[in-house]
């Protein structure tokens, strides 16, 4: 019920492509995620997931095409599709997703975060 | 699957209290909102609802206590908790909570939406 301001939370952690989490309502996670460079194609079966670019730029890579997404854009990749989001520079983005879903979804591989942290 | 623009999403309107759904995802809608002055007293039963301010400031009171809120800032209301969001001048804010949410919650009168439109 307190506010949170995402420059500060973003201010508190440095590794990239280990999402924190913020807030929590109806069953859903806000989380802040820091990255560069390509991430690995996966696809989440049960959760959409929506990415909404806070500072930076990024790629999100379909099979079939690419969007490229800068500061104060959105989007909402659908369960199943796959996708991979490449920064070429490091990018602040805020997540919204179910609690449960794992940020490799189907991929695996070594980053895979289980089990995000609070901030 | 494409992206969102909010800037753009945010010229398509100028009502006030009137929110706006941009997208949908797990059951929520994202939703965007103009306001000034004070909102109704309301709660939502079954619903937690988040605001983050993109544009401007505004004051979310509740029955014990006011928090002040920035661009940048957000806060979520858990289900059942009275508030009511007070700005002294416009502000933009994105509304995350349950497709079915309407605005007024328990409270109803004539600043209800009972069905939000897409834009």
């Amino acid at each position: 019920m307190d506010k949170i301001n995402l420059a500060e939370k973003f201010s508190l952690f440095t590794k990239h492509w280990s999402p924190k989490i913020i807030a929590e309502l109806n069953g859903q996670h806000v989380k802040l995620v820091k990255f560069q460079g390509p991430f690995v194609w996966h696809a989440h079966e049960h959760e959409d997931e929506l990415f909404l670019v806070v500072r930076g730029a990024f790629k999100m890579e379909y099979r079939d095409r690419t969007v490229e997404l800068q500061a104060g854009d959105l989007i909402v990749v659908p369960r199943g599709v796959e996708h991979r989001p490449v920064a070429e520079h490091e990018v602040e983005v805020m997540l919204f997703e179910p609690a449960a879903t794992v940020n490799t979804g189907n991929a695996g591989g070594d980053k895979t975060v289980a089990q995000a942290d609070w901030i």
